[in-house]
């Protein structure tokens, strides 16, 4: 009896005092460091939950750029326990058609943004579980709305009232997995010329993230401590495969598996994106040394390759 | 009975555990995101009270440029809560005669700083209520004053302090708000050459906000859709205003208003800073297409607009 | 009776909601402010705490450097109270042979990251109680563990445990004072051409922080006021010793005291470093003026001095 009593008491004080662990709200935008947008959000988020634990992952993703800010979330976001509610911004085309939305992914990590693309990594990893538009009024911020922030407008004020205890489904209409945009990235495979695949992070030492995994390096045979070539913006570079950046000498050009298992070109103690001049979407074919004729020779399937589209759907 | 007793217990419990909502200081600084000097802050804040909620809004608006500093903070903090307290510091006379000062506006936010001018737009916004000069040596840091470090020593302190729930009147001196040094602006007014006012902040994505809102554009009789002509900088540009950013080509000029209801001058998916080569403090004039002789042919009017002085009392 | 037990509850309480003023894991690492990793360890450390606090002092000391990132993490780690964890990262030997160490020094302050120096001004400055190298797996992420991002897969994992009440003892076996790697510095010191010393820090204003303490400068009798004479990168520059930046004109360069108590040289409201294309690590001699023959002229002291070794140790 007195137990029971006890437990009453104890998860009244709880909610009484919201002193359970409080909700998390993590933020990326492009909204930069040094502007008034991101501590604006914040302000925004903590008007209408002054409980929820607010985390800036970054506010410096590339200016516009969606395809990096969903690598960059996802990486990001995998390292997050459940029921964490992501909320994030890149959005050039605010205050036109895109939908605003929030999405659910199988392993209760909730995101809010503009339905542009920028949760296709996130979908693609954890999975789909749900997702809603967001037009239910009450769910903005009060006043005007302006066409112009729609990340203090609409976006802040949902992610605050997920954080709030409030239900995605009433903040406006279903939305399938279909009805999203995704974006299309070149496909990292196993062909004649070599592994293709797209870099997807040029991050800020200078290292060249790729979407090329270890499983299909394991497939092609290739291990650490072989010499591959990859060939990337009509140049044809030779380095090392290796276990980690010092297994080369101080600025020499290296291959490492990354922390999610992905292909990366570094520069030990340097900057291989300023060396190779290379960002984000360029693509990219790495191959066993003397495997194919230098792509200067105009070998056609490698310039091919090079010159593929690197997205469908969006530019 | 019970009831009284259990909410006794219940507000001991809140006081005791310090479990309800925290108190928030918003920190805005030119002190660099690379540099010890935003962290120290912090760790003197949590020293002083550990229970505070810490939020950095900035710490990299441009280096000690005090005008561009005071738009930033109101932008930010018109979206905070009541009691929020803003530590702001942009202080290139440390050490020197200006004052260390607490400002408390009408809709009872509170800001820490030093008194150059910093809180020029918070005060023109939220009102001026009242404000102390800091001279109370038990507010300051423990150990010696610093003649370069005011943040860490008096500004840090007394914000935490204040979060703590210490009264503002404990830390020194009442001021009269016609005692605080306050920022002049070219004002925002229609004239006869078009709408004259200031660049108050160049963004990161090279947006350029101005200090001239809707309703002077209203009282012009200009509305979305219309093609304007800009003077800034003895360029003379023409660009759509328009509602949002993607209603003009990519890489295209566009005039829209911001968040904060105020004209801005972009170009979509692109810098307009860096093609104008402008910057917070330059004057501009918006006019419509062709209503005065080009400012390239000396037009009188035009010019003198252009080189007013600024600001009369802070350079 | 009544006190006992309400004593019993109130601790009882306090420990089931965690509503104790939380643990603090303060993050300073090299991972940049615009990419993933910064997000990542974040989100390690709450799936293991979700209590805890998280603080920011920095993301972007200069990449790979072990020296300037150690007199960042002091003179910010200075302010803090005691029991903070302070998580540092700068690691470009990740993977290698270097040890993960906890440190906690007489303050009763934790440090956690590489073995590689990064802890030398913080073991100097606090004192050196006790450390171990972390080797127990349980101590790390869940999962395999990568050979380039130990942030995530051993340090953010073993400052998350010690935030969560876990012993130090328990994450590996122990370390003497001896065992770790220190940086050796240029001393500062009061010799016949003057006082030497190195810069320990470049900051975002351009200042360049020597590492010269107040009590050398006391010893060779200067004081504010006085014209003095530095050789830097060999440059022979005559700058006031004075209180504060503003006691020179706009522009000039001074010498000031900075909030440690060490010499620092500054332009007012412009850039030392810019100017005198300085940065951390170069050595620096400061003299009376015309003291001593220009160095231009091959001084052997001075020469002499300018090219000594800056570390034995650690490049």
């Amino acid at each position: 009896m007195i137990r029971r009593i006890s437990l009453i008491w104890f998860s009244a004080l709880a909610v009484f005092f919201g002193c359970s662990s409080p909700s998390t709200i993590a933020l990326l935008t492009d909204y930069g460091w040094d502007d008034p947008y991101a501590g604006a959000i914040q302000g925004v988020i903590l008007s209408i939950n002054p409980e929820v634990r607010i985390l800036n992952l970054t506010h410096a993703v590339p200016s516009y750029n969606i395809r990096e800010a969903s690598y960059v979330l996802v990486t990001a976001a995998k390292e997050f326990p459940e029921k964490t509610i992501f909320l994030a911004v890149v959005d050039p085309e605010v205050g036109g058609s895109r939908k605003a939305i929030i999405v659910e992914t199988l392993d209760q990590k909730l995101f809010v943004g503009p339905d542009n693309g920028l949760f296709t990594d996130a979908i693609r990893t954890f999975g789909f579980k749900r997702a809603v538009s967001i037009t239910n009024v009450l769910w903005f911020r009060k006043g005007d709305i302006s066409s112009t922030f729609h990340g203090r407008d609409v976006f802040a004020p949902a992610a605050a009232r997920l954080s709030a205890g409030k239900n995605m489904d009433d903040a406006g209409a279903k939305l399938l997995e279909k009805d999203l945009v995704m974006l299309e990235r070149t496909p990292a495979e196993l062909t004649e010329q070599g592994i293709t695949g797209e870099i997807l992070h040029r991050d800020h030492y200078g290292n060249l993230v790729t979407n090329i995994p270890a499983s299909i390096l394991a497939k092609a045979g290739w291990r650490a401590g072989m010499a591959l070539e990859f060939v990337l913006k009509y140049q044809v570079v030779t380095a090392k495969f290796a276990q980690k950046y010092s297994d080369v000498a101080k600025g020499e050009m290296v291959l490492v598996l990354n922390g999610q298992g992905l292909l990366e070109l570094a520069r030990f103690v340097g900057s291989a994106g300023d060396s190779l001049r290379a960002m984000a979407g360029d693509s990219i074919v790495v191959r066993t040394v003397g495997s194919t004729e230098p792509v200067t020779n105009s070998s056609p399937a490698a310039t091919a390759t090079l010159s593929k589209p690197v997205s469908n759907r969006v530019k």
